[in-house]
This record gives C-alpha cells, sequence and structure tokens, in this order.
C-alpha cells in the first residue's frame, strides 16, 4: 500500500513547478502566491461526502471535475477570477493511490479549463472517500459582487439552462457544468450586477438566498424558467414535472443575478456573447415576498431547493 | 433536525461582522480580504477524520481546537501571520447542531487566540466527523520560508519540548499545542531561518523532509532530543522509550528550522525570548546521509514518524 507521501509525491510531480505569481507549490507546509496589487481575494471551501453528494458509479474523475467545478462556481459567483485551490481528500486505504490520481485527473482537468492551479491539499485515511476542495480566485478592489446588494426593480436573470444537475443525478451521473466565467468577467468587471450567487441547491432557495440578504422580495414568472432539454426528457416531456428538476433540483451552477433596470440592455447584450440569458421577473420590496406568477396565478415561491439536514 | 442553513446562520452570527481587510465573511459564496500590500498570501489544508486523526472522546472542543491549531501551526511554519480560516466539516445527522457549536466553540478559541479570524466554510452531512480546514495567511515579499533553503554548515534547532502530542494521544486526550508565533515571526522577519517545517508527524520524518528538500543531510545528537516531562511520565521516566515519542510520535506542532551558523547566536539570542530552543546537530552535504549520535555510536536516523497510511 503506498504511503501519504507517494501520492503527495506523485500529485505535486503531476502539477509541475511554481511559476508566475505562484511562489510555492505542493509539498510544503504552505503554498505561497503574489496577490496582484489592488485586488480582494476570494475563498471558498465545499466538502463532498460520498453517498450523500456523490456514488463512486459515477466514476471518480467525473467526481473529481464536479468537486472542483462547485468550488470555482463559487469564485465566478462573485465576480472573482479563479487561480488557485487546494484539494483535501480522505481515500479508502484500499486501492488508495488509484482512486487519488483518479480523482486528481478529474480535478485537474476541470482546473486546467478554468485556469486554475492545484497548490496543495492533504490526504488522509477515511471508511468513506471526502473531499474536500478550498478555491482561491481574485476580484478588482471593490468589484467582488455579493448576495446582498439587490435593489427593488432590479431585474432577476438566470444563464444557461436549468434542471441538467438533476437529471444527470437521476441517472446516477456526475453534471460537469459548464460555468460562466466569461459572463461573469464581462458583467461584473463593468459593475452591471449588484448581487449574484450560483445556483448549486435549486433556484427556489437560491432567489431566497438573494432576497433575504439583499433584504427585498421578488417576483418571477414560471414561463420564463429557462428548463433544460435533460430535465424534459427525464419528464417525459412535461415542462410541469422539468420545472420542479429547475426550481428544487441542485447542481445545475448557472449564475443567478440581479441588474439595475438602467443596465438592462447592456447587461443583456454584453452577456449573451457569452451564455444564453434568461430574465425571470424582478426584485420586489421585502414586504411584498418572494413570489411566482404560472398558471395564471400568483402564489408564493416554495422555498423548496436541496438543503443538506433536512 | 436542524438544516444546514441554521447551522450556518448560528456560526455566521458568532462570527461577528466583516470589518478591517475582510471585505466578505461567512454567508456568501466567497470570503474576501484585501491582502496587506507587498506581502504574499500562504494558504494550507488539513483535513482530519474521526476514528483516524481522533476520537469523540477526546472532546468536541478540544477536537476543534486541535483542527484549527494543525493548520496556523503551517502558517507559522512558513514563517507567516496567520489571518483567516475556513472550516469545512461533515457532521452526522444525529445532533448535529450540537456537534457543530460543539467543534466551532473550540476552532475559535484557538482561532481567537492567535488572531485568526473564521470567514467561511461548509457543513455538510456525514457518517463520521469530518474535519477540514483551511488556513490563510501572509508573509513579506520574499520572507516565505520554505523547506528547501537549508545549506551543509546550518544549525538544527527545535523549539520547546517532543512527546507532548504523543503522550496526549496515549492518555486518549487533544493535545493542545503552544505553537510559537512570535518565534516564527521574530526570526523569519529578520531571515535568520534558512528552512522551517511544523513538527506534525515526529522529528524523524520531519527532519528527513527538511533534508530531502534542501538536498542535504544531518547529523543530530540524541541527548539534545528535548524530551517533555509529559513524554517521560508515560514512559515511566525512561529517557530512551520516551525519545521514541519525540522521533515517531506525531502532533506536538513545535517548531524544527535551520539557522546558517553565522547567525546561530543572534537567533538563539533572540528566539529565546519566545520559545525553549535546542540546538539538536548541523546540516550535512547529501552524500552524508541523515545520521544519529547516540549511546556513543553513530548510526543512521529511522525515518520512523507517522505515516497516514502506513
Amino acid at each position: 500500500m503506498p504511503g501519504e507521501f507517494k501520492i503527495i509525491e506523485r500529485i505535486r510531480k503531476a502539477a509541475g513547478r511554481p511559476s508566475g505569481a505562484l511562489v510555492l507549490g505542493i509539498g510544503d507546509d504552505c503554498a505561497a502566491f503574489r496577490p496582484s496589487p489592488g485586488c480582494e481575494t476570494l475563498s471558498t471551501s465545499d466538502m463532498l461526502v460520498e453517498g450523500v453528494h456523490f456514488r463512486l458509479s459515477q466514476g471518480l474523475p467525473a467526481v473529481g471535475y464536479k468537486s472542483m467545478a462547485a468550488n470555482i462556481s463559487d469564485i465566478l459567483a462573485c465576480g472573482g477570477k479563479p487561480l488557485y485551490a487546494l484539494a483535501a481528500v480522505g481515500l479508502p486505504e484500499k486501492g488508495a493511490m488509484r482512486t487519488a490520481l483518479s480523482l486528481y485527473s478529474g480535478m485537474r482537468k476541470c482546473a486546467d479549463k478554468f485556469g486554475v492551479r492545484i497548490i496543495g491539499g492533504d490526504t488522509v485515511r477515511s471508511d468513506k472517500l471526502v473531499i474536500s476542495i478550498t478555491a482561491i480566485g481574485e476580484a478588482a478592489g471593490g468589484k467582488t459582487v455579493t448576495r446582498s446588494g439587490a435593489k427593488p426593480g432590479d431585474y432577476i436573470i438566470v444563464s444557461g439552462e436549468l434542471g441538467n444537475g438533476s437529471a444527470a443525478l437521476k441517472k446516477n451521473k456526475a453534471w460537469l457544468p459548464p460555468l460562466r466565467p466569461e459572463l461573469s468577467f464581462e458583467l461584473c468587471g463593468r459593475s452591471l450586477v449588484s448581487s449574484m450567487i450560483d445556483i448549486s441547491d435549486g433556484l427556489s432557495s437560491e432567489l431566497y438566498h438573494l432576497c433575504e440578504e439583499s433584504g427585498t422580495g421578488a417576483l418571477i414568472y414560471e414561463e420564463l424558467v429557462p428548463v433544460s432539454k435533460a430535465a424534459l426528457n427525464i419528464s417525459g416531456g412535461i415542462r410541469r414535472r422539468a420545472l420542479s428538476a429547475a426550481f428544487s433540483g441542485g447542481e445545475d451552477y448557472e449564475l443567478l443575478f440581479t441588474v439595475p433596470a438602467e443596465f438592462l440592455g447592456t447587461a443583456l447584450k454584453l452577456g449573451r456573447r457569452h451564455a444564453k440569458l434568461s430574465v425571470l421577473g424582478r426584485m420586489l420590496p421585502a414586504r411584498q415576498g418572494v413570489k411566482l406568477f404560472g398558471s395564471g396565478k400568483m402564489k408564493v415561491l416554495p422555498r423548496g431547493g436541496y438543503d443538506a439536514f433536512i
């Protein structure tokens, strides 16, 4: 059975030598990098547990890819440029080296695609496979976009189509989200976005987060929600069923954001160069609550969404 | 059963509002901070798994404290000032809120003691308790200390006394290491240290790391190794037995570092204001290997140490 240090040594060789702003990579007590002058440093951690967030039957490279993508998505959701990642992995003893390298190949594929370097982490023993990734990125000073900047009247927009994550899960596959770096850089770099979040737990719960953090209500229109073909397929072509995958299904990793009315035209024009964008509705004063208009009726949007502990 | 968001909400309230260089704390997609001009950003991740790295019977606050300390120790080992931490935790469903808050109280106690703010993380469901902390710190540009800077002739020094971690484990307690921020800042800030590592896995394996990364050998003297009272106590007062706790036992989190001969006097004088320091020996050319002189004999130092996968 290969030792922890052998696994780290293999990953370290695959990662290559530090260069550019990276001063110190895998293999020391810390990684070190030079932050870009005038930038804010962004960081985020996600933990994924075998049997809760993924199954081994989804394939280790896909699980690795998705784990990395989930963290990169959080950096993009704050308008940041993802740069580095630390990957801590708990590995079952049997086949630890093979598991580590297979998982790492998927993480690395995703990291490479989005310009992220894996600069450190940890490998330990664990009964079940556990993955905890920390992604680090940067945004120009004052340009970090939060969940809390929306105002009543702002338009609510979502990228791409929803329900892909949910559809993949039903087929026991890991969804490899496209992510939207160019969209995020373009709109956030020009300060066109008042609040943003990535859709990891379904449209409903993410919209509630934006409203609660911004102190607003919202009204969205059911007919404007972009449902993916995959979600329609697993729903027998019935849009109402597919909508539940969009509202409550998880792991789409599309961007949900708000744009002040005066920037709507510019944001759509610039943003649509990079991704499909759907305007879902508008933010409202908090007292009006979070509403959904559909089938001729106005109702309270069910919070739904996926909560790990319910 | 409380939801994930309720746990995060409780921890967020306890953490307080962002201030100073911290722009965005717990509760958004990312945390954001302004790095200090001219500094390098250091980051490190450790994962700890119930039954492998700790037992619940050690007490959750102590486990939380130790987890945080292990990460802060890595920042100090690179000469950095620890600033922030992200804590990702996998919690068994039963009693998740109580477990989370109890663990967090220990993490927070350690973080507060060393001036670290917990700025984010994740809470998920898991069969066994899993803790993955990422610590972030800063060092002045070019002052990050690595494992690889030692030269033959440099003196080898260790802080404090060894065997405390091992002794505590034998009593099924979590060792709450003192850590040595002032020592690290003083010596690294003045560039007196050529290489450094923290002792998480025992003196032997850490010395091998320094030698391998620096491309040197080493000679240390058994009689100069500072053995703790706790290690002597669990060894029936027999120093030879206690030495094995120092060489192979883990989790002491003392600093092992090398100092060029011309700085030895200054380093000891300044460093001893902050911690007990023991000179163990000197670095050698690589071809001479890693040697231990004890009981009148010169031998190869057994690599020993704790390797998670052996």
